[in-house]
């Protein structure tokens, strides 16, 4: 299951951790290239030990409006989603790209798609090469495949790969995190395969429906020493006992294959609720099951999910008005109609 | 077995989060003294969505040279044992404080230790008024009841109760760090019970021992609103229930009151060895069987830690050359003169 190119992994026990230790693993990693891959000098230790540069260098992580990487102090400065997550913790002056605002479906304005993100890829390269002007290099870019709680932004294949040769030409490293997009529920087990390309990254997160946290990895973000990268439990081996057997079961029912048979029959009931409700919903939108659409404000979409849980169905908000579609890898296409009749029944109690 | 004063438990799945969630608890707590209680402002929203003042305040943790609170990245900036954590990470300017460097026995030192003790509670008090003056106010200080992985440095019941009135005073919050002491191995579930007062700390982490991560905090350290201290599993329902026979076996077992006799045992022995070999070891001190003994220079500590292992005997090192003894709580008073006779070889080897 590791992403392609990479054949290494770190575990640790939860999404943030496994954000935090793969943005010290870039910074390590631009680091050490920085000093051409000789021992630090006396300089560089003595001043780590008070919080000074050298030693802790003015590096940064871009990362974009409406990202969520976590809440611990490193996650939480390249998080973007909600106020309420940041509100009152110390940050770090690190640049912040904005991040496509598309129109769905992808495939009928793929013009008008394509300028904006041309316009965002424009502003990660002018933000790079401000940082560095500014003396806060930019070590790595991070950045999710899906927007997840930040309300479900997709972005083209191709925006992705730009990115990624963005990041090599500036020296940055390239980090995806699949917390909330690994593990299946695309139709693939990431969704960076999404992408079509052989060198998508050169780190890759992962927690939530991967049962243990982590970071799989090119070999040359391997620190140089150990106790570098390390906690003192770094995870739980139990968990990833519990994660073989998920994946035995994931390959044996061909799971991948049921969640893109479900989420295409669930995406375009979405289509269909959209066309029906026009005033109501609109931007349905997904990969596999992990699809969402957007409700007309925030009170209805409340009130929505609401009247769904009182019918049985557990939904969650995602953004400003969005409702998002998280089921388990075996939901199935007859899980798709009961869903969406009861679905329909909810809606036409707001019409 | 929750701390004195205190009511209320977050769990958290390691030390680190578990620090950096109390940080954060801190930096919230600050804040809302601040706005006197009052909603946040419209620009303390926008701001923090870009990691800028007012939203993300200026605001800092004081912590002590040679201390250690975890590697994610707001931990990492409050940690200053060793430089191999720290090299390569961006970290904050926040203010460190020097750890009382104290002479053992501490009852045969009283006079030169509370002169010592004095003049660091001075520089706390110095650093905090520089600080504010700075911009960047102490949210709260940090420490540790017996600097762990820094080399087992020790500070006197008095320098800790000073310090609580000092952080009172200046309006900062006080946050004792038993990740590493907290569980039994000082002959108390806390070492913060030595310091024999009512009102410890407003918050107590704890992880390692205890199986799960977490920290204890007064009411006051609440968040106003929920998912501002969040995580998708804050720790693990399982743990908790392992915690539960643990202390059930602690309690029905008397293994503090044996932690305590084993303890003065280790710690009696140890004097002997060091008073038999006094060019070799020096400084031993301890509390409960939570131990330790300098030795003349790291080449020859790394030396007995080796010769130790190859004769059964697993023994850590910690600060430069320091070996620590952490027994497990059932490490019996027979299993002290097991270990001291085999320590005795090793060291006779290196006379």
């Amino acid at each position: 299951m590791s992403p392609s190119g990479m054949t290494r992994v770190q575990t640790m026990a939860c999404g943030s951790c496994s954000n935090e230790n793969a943005f010290k693993a870039m910074f390590i990693w631009y680091r050490n290239k920085e000093r051409g891959h000789k021992t630090p000098s006396e300089e560089d230790l003595s001043s780590c030990m008070v919080n000074q540069t050298p030693g802790c260098p003015d590096l940064s992580i871009l990362s974009f409006m409406g990202a969520f990487h976590g809440r611990t102090m490193g996650c939480l400065a390249a998080t973007h989603s909600k106020a309420i997550h940041k509100l009152d913790v110390p940050s770090f002056d690190w640049p912040i790209a904005p991040f496509p605002r598309l129109q769905y479906p992808l495939e009928e304005f793929s013009r008008e798609n394509a300028q904006e993100e041309a316009r965002c890829l424009e502003e990660v390269e002018d933000l790079i090469v401000k940082w560095r002007q500014k003396g806060r290099p930019v070590a790595g870019i991070v950045i999710e495949p899906i927007q997840a709680e930040g309300g479900d932004n997709h972005a083209s294949p191709d925006f992705f790969k730009s990115l990624r040769n963005i990041a090599r030409k500036h020296g940055c490293a390239f980090h995806v995190d699949e917390v909330q997009t690994g593990g299946g529920s695309t139709g693939k087990m990431w969704a960076h395969e999404h992408w079509g390309t052989d060198d998508p990254a050169d780190i890759v997160s992962f927690s939530k429906k991967l049962l243990t946290g982590g970071y799989y990895h090119r070999d040359e973000f391997q620190a140089d020493k150990p106790y570098r990268i390390f906690n003192t439990w770094m995870g739980d081996p139990s968990k990833n006992l519990i994660l073989a057997e998920v994946l035995n079961v994931i390959r044996r029912e061909n799971l991948l294959e049921e969640v893109t048979r479900s989420g295409r029959a669930l995406l375009n009931g979405l289509y269909d609720l959209q066309a029906q409700y026009p005033g109501m919903l609109s931007r349905a939108r997904g990969q596999g099951t992990f699809c969402a659409i957007d409700v007309c404000d925030d009170a209805t979409r409340d009130s929505i999910l609401l009247k769904a849980r009182d019918k049985g169905v557990l939904l969650g908000g995602c953004g400003d008005r969005s409702i998002r579609f998280r089921p388990a890898l075996v939901f199935k296409e007859y899980h798709v109609h009961i869903f969406l009749n009861i679905f329909n029944d909810v809606l036409a109690q707001h019409k």
